[in-house]
C-alpha cells in the first residue's frame, strides 16, 4: 500500500491547515472501507476498537505486530490517510522507532503515541493508576521516531496524558512543550472530563504553538463551532463505529435466539450483495476474465 | 483454549442430538463473545463474514494462517465451541489435515470444508463458476483430516456444493455418500435458491444417514419448525452479524460526518463501558490488586 | 525497507547485466546478513530452505504469510537485492499478484513463480509426480503480476519446470516463449539432471531472447565458465547456506551430546561477541546514550 | 502439538530429577530436530539465537507472537520437551502469564522468565546497564504465570540476573528465595564470569531448596563433574548450534564467491537428500499414495 501513494502528505495537510478536520475510527478493514465511503478525509485506527474486536483488553495483549497486522488491512482497504493510535510505542525508543519503519512500509500516513508506561491503560478506564511515562524519556521517543521515518511527510502526535493521570495545567503545557521542542508534527491533548475545561485551560495557554488534536468521547456535548474557535487542528471520533457494532449485534443475536427466525432481520442487516459491493467483487469477476483461461 | 475444555465434546453433541440445534455467525473476538451472551449454544466462524471484516474478499486472499489467528481470538473470548468455515481446506489433503492440527491446538470444535478447487469462490456469488473438486479427491481430504485429528471428539463437517454449482439431487446425494463413507461427522448440503425445495429433495432422500447442517440464508422463508419435521441437525445462521454491523456504521458514520456532532449519536451506540465489560476489565482490576505490589 | 531504496532497481540491472551474475541462497534475516558481508551482489529466498529451517515440507506447508514475514526480517537485514522464490505464487493470479503487492511493500526486489500446481512439490525430489500447470493460465499470472507491480523496476522471473516434469526440449521452449511473451522479465530454467545437456538444449535454442536464469544444483561440476559462454544471465547457488547449517549444527551437537563439555567447541564456532556485531548490537549502544535520558 | 503430549511431565522430570540433565540450544524447527536426533531429551529455545536468526537484536525486536510462531515450528518438529526463553515475559504479569496460556497450546513444556526490565539487555553485553525488577513484582509475575498454566507439569522458571547485573550472592540468594517462594519450578542462576565463583557461591548457599539451572557460557572451562558434585539440575548449552551456523555460513560464502563454483562445497555440506529426510519427506509420499487418487 505504501506505493506512489501520498496518504502522508494528505494527513499532514490536515494536520497543519487552518480548517477544522476529522478522523473517524476503524478498527477493521471493513470499518475503514465505510468511513472513506461515509466521506471522512482520515481515519483513527484506535487502539481500544481493535483491542475489542480482537477480544482483549486495550492493556496490550495483543502484540504489536498483530495490531501491524490489522493496520496493514486496513491500509489496503481504504485511500484515505490512517492515523494510528499505537499507545505507548510498545516498549522504549527502539521499539517505537522500529514500528514508524513498519508502519511507513504499510501505507501508515501516521502515528500518535502516548507518555504512559508499557503496558499501557485505557485512558476512560476509571478507579485505576495511569502512571505516565517520564517526560524526558517521552521526548527523546519523539525525537527517535522522527528521526527513524523514511518519508519526511509521515507524522508523530505526541499524546499528552496529564489531565488523564490528575495532573493540572501547569504538568500539561510543560509536557506538551517538551514534545513539541523534540519534534512531534502535533499535540493531542487528552481529557476525561465530561466538560471542556481541561481542553480550554490548554488551548487557551498553548497559543496554536502546534497543531492540537482532541477526542472529545466524553465531552462531547461541546458544540463544534467551540473548537472551531479554539483553532483546534483535528477532532477525532475515537470508537463510535466499534460501540454502533456491539449494539448492532447484540440486538441481531437477540431478535435470532428468540424468534429462530431471520424473517424479522434480513430487511434490517445489509444484504449479501452489500457486503460483496464492499469486498470489490466486481472487479474481481473482470479481472478473472482477463486473467483465467476460457 | 484447549486444555480441558470439552468444546469438541459440545459440538459434536449439537451434530447428534435429537434437537434442531443453532450455530450463529461470528468473524472476531468481540462477535463470539456477543453470541455466546445472547444464548447460542455455538458459534460459526464464517469464511464470508471474516474475509469482508479484514477487507478482502471471501477468495482465500487472506492466508489460512491469517485466519487461525482470528479463530484463536474468538477461541479465547468465548467459551462456546466453534465451527470453523475452513473453505475447501486451503490445498489439498495435506494442507488440510495440517490445519486440523492447528484448529485443535486453539480450542476449536471443527472444520467444515467443502468440495470446491481451491481458490474458492463464494457460493452464493452469481455470475460465476463454482468449479467442485474431484469426489474422490474430496473424500480422502476428509479421510485424512480424521485420521489426523488427536482428539476423538473433533468434528469434520463435509459441505457439499453440488447444488450451487448447477448439479442436481443425484450428485448431491452422491457427493453425501462419499464423504459420510469416508468419515465425515456430518453433511452440510449448501443451497442457493430462494425457495427449500433442493434442500427438501436431499433430506427426504438422505433419511438421515448422518447428521444434516444447512444454512438458510437465501430461503429464509421457511418456517424453523419445518426444519425441525425433516429431522434437521443444525441450522447455521451464516452472516447476520457482520451485516448488522455494516448497516450500524454506515448509518453511524452518515450521522457524524453530516452533524460534525456525537450528540446524536451517543445514546444510540453501546457506552464506552459496555465495551469495558465484554473486554472482562474487571477481572483485570482484581488481578491487578493481586499481583502488582502496592 | 521499501522507502527510497532501490533494490528492485539493482536486481534488474543484474538480470539484464553482460555479466554472469550470482546470487547466494538465504532463508533467515542471519544468513541474508552473511551473503551480503560475503560481497554477493543478491540473494535467492530459497523455498526449500525457508521451508527446511522452518521444520516443515517444501509442499506448502507454511503460509505464504508466515513465508513473507521471513521476507521481511531477510530484507530488513539486507541492504541486497532479494529474488523470492516464491514457488507457484500460492493459488491463482489473484493470490500471485496480491503476492506481489506484499513484496513490494516489504523491500523484496522480485519474484520468481514456477509453473507447477498448488501445493507444489520439491523439484529435486525423485519419485513423484510434478504435475504443471496449464501454460496458457500460467502465462495470464505472469501478466496479472506484471499489471499488479507498482514500481518498474520490481522483476518477475518465470520458471519453468517442463524438464523437471519429464517433457522435452519443445515444451521448455514453447512455455519460455509464452512467458516471455506475457511479460517474464527472465526465465529459469530448471533441470535436475547432473549433467548440462537440458540446459545446454535450451540457451542454444532459447538465443537470449529474455535473459535466462539458472540453478546448478545437480549439474554443479559444469565450469562456470561454461555459463558464461551461453550467455546465462543469473547463476542461482541455491541451498548451500541450509546445508552447511546441517552438516555444522549435527557436529556441534554431537560433540556437546557425547563430551558433555563445550571446551572443544568453543574455538569451533563463531564468538557470542560476532552473534552481537552480526545483530549490530554496537548501533543500538549509540543510540542509547543519545535516546535514552541519563 | 499439544495434545495427549507429555512434554511437560517429561520436562519436570529433568528439571526435579536426580541426574544432571542438560538442554541443547535450538532457534526454529531445523535445529530443534537435529537437536532431538543428536540424542539430548530436551531443547532451550534460546531468545539470542531466535533473534540472531532473524535478523534482529536481543532487545525485544520480535513481538512476543513473532517469537510464539517460531516456538510453534520447532514444538511440531520434534518431540523433546522445550523450555522457552521468554526474556522478561514481554512486559507485566497480565502479558507474562497470557504467554503461558500460549505456550501451553502450542505444545511447549515450560518457560523462563528474568527478573529485568521490558526490553531487555542481553546478559552477556558488555558496557550496558543491565536494569533489574523490583524483586517483588516479579515474584508477583513468576506466582501469575504458575496460577495462569493449566496443565500442572509445566513449568516456570526463575531466572536471577543479580549477578548479571553487578550484585553480590545475597541479593541473589534473596531473589531466589523470593522467586522459590512464589511457585517457581526452578531457579536459573545466570553469570557471565569465565570462572565459576559465583555459581559456586550460590550452590553452597542455596542447599538445593529448588532445582538450579545454569548457562555455562562464559564459565565452559569448569568441568561438567563440577556440576554434578554441586547437585545442579540443569545445564544449558545455550547458543553453540546458533554459533556453528554463523561460521558455517561464513565459510561456505566465502568458498563460493571466491571459487564461483559448488564443486569444492557440495563434499561438504549434507546432501540435498538429508535435508528431505530432515523433512520427513518419505512420510508424505505415503501419505499421498493413501490420500491422493490415483
Ligand atoms: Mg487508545
Ligand atoms: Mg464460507
Ligand atoms: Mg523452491
Ligand atoms: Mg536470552
Amino acid at each position: 500500500a505504501s506505493f506512489y501513494c501520498h496518504k502522508t502528505t494528505a494527513l499532514r495537510r490536515m494536520l497543519t491547515s487552518d480548517k477544522l478536520e476529522f478522523l473517524m475510527e476503524a478498527h477493521n478493514g471493513l470499518s475503514a472501507k465505510i468511513v472513506e465511503e461515509a466521506g471522512f478525509c482520515g481515519i483513527w485506527a484506535s487502539g481500544l476498537s481493535m483491542s475489542a474486536q480482537l477480544g482483549v483488553r486495550d492493556h496490550n495483549e495483543a502484540s504489536w505486530t498483530q495490531v501491524l497486522e490489522i493496520l496493514e488491512f486496513m491500509s489496503d482497504a481504504s485511500d484515505r490517510p490512517i492515523l494510528v493510535d499505537a499507545d505507548t510505542g510498545y516498549g522504549n525508543f527502539n521499539n517505537a522507532r522500529r514500528l514508524v519503519r513498519k508502519l511507513e512500509d504499510r501505507g501508515i500516513a501516521g502515528v500518535c503515541m502516548e507518555d504512559k508506561t508499557f503496558p499501557k491503560t485505557n485512558s476512560l478506564l476509571e478507579g485505576v493508576k495511569q502512571p505516565l511515562a517520564d517526560p524526558e524519556e517521552f521526548a527523546l521517543k519523539i525525537k527517535a521516531c522522527k528521526e527513524a521515518q523514511r518519508d519526511p511527510d509521515f507524522s508523530v502526535v505526541a499524546r499528552v496524558e496529564a489531565f488523564i493521570a490528575g495532573y493540572g495545567l501547569e504538568e500539561a503545557l510543560k509536557r506538551a512543550d517538551q514534545y513539541h521542542k523534540a519534534g512531534a508534527d502535533a499535540i493531542l491533548m487528552h481529557s476525561k472530563r465530561s466538560d471542556h475545561s481541561e481542553i480550554e485551560a490548554f488551548v487557551t495557554n498553548w497559543s496554536n504553538q502546534s497543531p492540537v488534536v482532541i477526542v472529545p468521547t466524553k465531552y462531547y456535548k461541546t458544540p463544534t463551532e467551540q473548537f472551531r474557535k479554539w483553532g483546534i487542528s483535528t477532532v477525532i471520533w475515537a470508537n463510535h463505529n466499534l460501540r454502533s457494532c456491539i449494539t448492532a449485534m447484540q440486538n441481531v443475536c437477540k431478535t435470532i435466539k428468540e424468534e429462530e427466525s431471520l424473517v424479522n432481520v434480513e430487511s434490517k442487516v445489509a444484504p449479501v450483495k452489500e457486503v460483496f459491493r464492499l469486498q470489490n467483487e466486481d472487479q474481481l469477476l473482470k479481472d478473472e476474465e482477463k486473467f483465467l483461461p476460457n
